[in-house]
Order: C-alpha cells, then sequence, then structure tokens
C-alpha cells in the first residue's frame, strides 16, 4: 500500500476565521468542488460512511478526501482502499479546523480535478461546530448507542449540520434509542437539518443519503 | 423532582492551571475527600455507570455528583434520583473543565461532609484529557461501538486514565470490537492503565470496578 500522506497543519487566527471561511467557499464555488464538512463523536461511524458513500458516488465523481485526527493515520489508510485520493490531516493536538486549516488541508490534497471533497473532521462534538471550515454543507452523523438525547447537550453542533445521518440503524434494537424523540430533540435546535437513518455497515438507507449529496454537489456545478 | 441547581462556571488561566489543580488536590487529600474525574466521548455511558457506582457505593460513603455540560440538565435530573447530591455545571460552550471551574463548581456542591466527589466532564475525547482538573485520580470510558482503535486516534485522553472502563460489553457480539486489541492500543499509549470490561446497564463487572473505587479512597482517608 502506498504512504499515506500525512499533514501537519497550523491553527489560523481566530478572529479571520469566518471572513477566510467564506472565502474559501466562494474560490470553491467558482471552481465547482463541493466541499463537505462531515462531522461526529468518536466511534460514530465516520469512515465507514465515507467509504460507503464514496463507493456509492465514485462512478460518477471524482472524490478527494481529508482524513482529520490528532494523530495516528488509521482513516486514511481504510479510505486509500476505495481508491478515492486521501491526505492525513494532524491537527496538532487540536480538537477542530478552522478555514485556514482546510484551506491548507485542500492545497496538499489538490482540488483542480475533484467534484467533491470530504473533509473527515476530529471526532467531537462540541469544538468543530463552533468553527466555519469554509465547508459548502455540514453534514453530522449521531450513531444510535450515543442515545437519542444528545441534541439536548450538544446543541451548537445540531444547530449548524445541514444534514444529521442516524448511523448504526442495524443495533437499534438493542439499544434504548427513539427514532421520534431523536427528531424531536434535533428539531428543537434546528428544524430545518435534514434526518436520515442509515446503517452504513449494511448498507441500509444509503440512497437517500447519496441522494441529497448528489442534488448539493449539481447545485455547485 | 426539586430544581436541579446549575452553576455558571468561568475559565481560568490556562498557564496557571497546574499550579491550582496542585493546590486543588492537596487541600481535598487534607479534608480526606477523593475527587474522581470521569472522562469519555459523548454517549459512552457515563451517567448509567455513575448510576450503578453511587448503587454500589452509597451505604458505606457520603457521595456528591458534578455533573459538566454545555447546555441541558438531563444528566443531574437522572443523578438526582439516586438520592445522591448533584449540581449541573454549564461550561458556556467550552469543551473541557479546568481546576478553577472543578473548584468552583467543588465549592457549589460543598466538600465538608463527602467522602467522594465525581465529576462528570463534558463528552469529549480530546479537550477534557489536556486540563488537569485537580482531581485525585482519571477515569474514562470507552463503550464498545465506538471500536478498539481509539486509543490510537486519542492517546492523550489513553494517556491520562488512571482506569479504562470498557462499557456496554453486553452488545459486543454486535460489534466488530476485540478486547484484547483494544488493551493493546491502550497499552501503548499507557502501560500503567487498570482496564476493566463492564456493561452498566446488565451490571456486569460492575465489583471490580467499585473495589478499585473503594481502595483508592481508603487511600485518601
Amino acid at each position: 500500500m502506498d504512504q499515506v500522506r500525512i499533514i501537519e497543519i497550523k491553527e489560523g487566527v481566530f478572529e479571520q476565521n469566518n471572513q477566510k471561511a467564506q472565502e474559501l467557499r466562494d474560490s470553491l464555488k467558482q471552481e465547482k468542488v463541493f466541499l463537505l464538512n462531515l462531522m461526529s463523536a468518536p466511534g460514530s461511524g465516520k469512515t465507514t460512511t465515507l467509504v460507503q458513500t464514496i463507493k456509492g458516488l465514485q462512478d460518477e465523481m471524482k472524490i478527494g478526501i481529508m482524513e482529520a485526527d490528532i494523530d495516528s493515520d488509521v482513516d486514511a489508510r481504510t479510505i486509500q482502499q476505495t481508491g478515492a485520493r486521501v491526505v492525513q490531516l494532524h491537527t496538532g493536538g487540536m480538537c477542530h479546523l478552522d478555514a485556514e486549516m482546510t484551506r491548507q488541508g485542500i492545497d496538499a490534497l489538490g482540488r483542480e480535478d475533484l467534484d467533491l471533497i470530504v473533509l473527515e473532521n476530529v471526532g467531537n462534538l462540541v469544538c468543530p461546530a463552533e468553527f466555519d471550515t469554509g465547508s459548502t454543507k455540514n453534514a453530522m452523523i449521531l450513531s444510535v448507542p450515543e442515545g437519542d438525547d444528545k441534541p439536548l447537550k450538544y446543541p451548537l453542533m445540531f444547530a449548524v449540520a445541514d444534514v444529521v445521518l442516524v448511523n448504526k440503524m442495524d443495533v437499534a434494537e438493542h439499544f434504548d434509542f427513539d427514532l421520534e424523540r431523536f427528531k424531536d430533540n434535533v428539531r428543537l435546535r434546528n428544524p430545518e437539518a435534514i434526518i436520515l437513518p442509515i446503517s452504513a455497515r449494511t448498507g441500509e438507507g444509503m440512497e437517500p443519503w447519496l441522494d441529497w449529496l448528489r442534488q448539493q454537489i449539481e447545485r455547485q456545478q
């Protein structure tokens, strides 16, 4: 297997972040590149969902992935097996990515020939929500074992998400998770959010998610 | 049900944190109060584990709980039903507690008559590990659905943990989780960590955990 590229990224100045994020978003729009910021708690299944997403879309478009982590390159190695272009971003201990860090990652990945770039953000329901990365859209994953009360405890994450994937639905019967109660809790924070139940492991519910992505990417073209 | 007390806490100066943490730890030792800092990702089962822990120990000692969250008081309400004294700490959007915030929480809770105080930290595998809270010992929970690779991706959290509880063992058969591989990964970060498999839901494995706590608390007396 090829060596995974590991990029050490540096934090930008916080005050300028919103401006830099908007600049990045505008330049990606001009270049017709869709940037998805994918967020979740640790272990919610971001990488597995991403592998299924790549498999579902890679015949239709060119995809690049940025894997952000405090340490390790285990996720980048998993993604590499799909054939998608991937870089591993190391955040130097930081729990989030800002717009400047994201831009550095995109520069390292190369954007010219890509239709879709996914930033797999650091596994964390707090900090990543506080920083606009310059993404075209934000997606987040909440997995069933985490519980249906999480929108009450991590309000900002649910407020900034354009789409909420509810992962690990295949094991829902083993947990006290009420999908309707979860939807109600999400709507308290974000009435506009699209909520899609999936199982990245079994492939259940992936088509509505892929369709949502296709539509969003088409608008950017 | 009584109203849950909600304390809005303010962040201390980062540079002074280590010193303040040591001062808090020393003063708790003098007063024979054991402070446990309980950390995990969102949805790992901190509150359920805490309820079981309180039930197992409350006939032997006096227990106070500090619930730290960005928002909501759902966990404090759950804890309140056990009869333990509890305060809810709101971190003002921050993803961690430092020693000064912890001290403010303990002052609000009152420490005079307590043997054990547990700080249920913000659900997050990154930031809480970076700040010494002044705790006597650090415990963390990793739940089976999160995966056995997490010590590779969140090294500091596993490095600072004195004990690692592996929760949700009752559903292990439904996940690709290898306990031995997990132990190996933990040991890469922390050869000294005690690793205890539990199910807070079924009560499986709680006795070794309670025994560990009893021994630690005894040393503080």
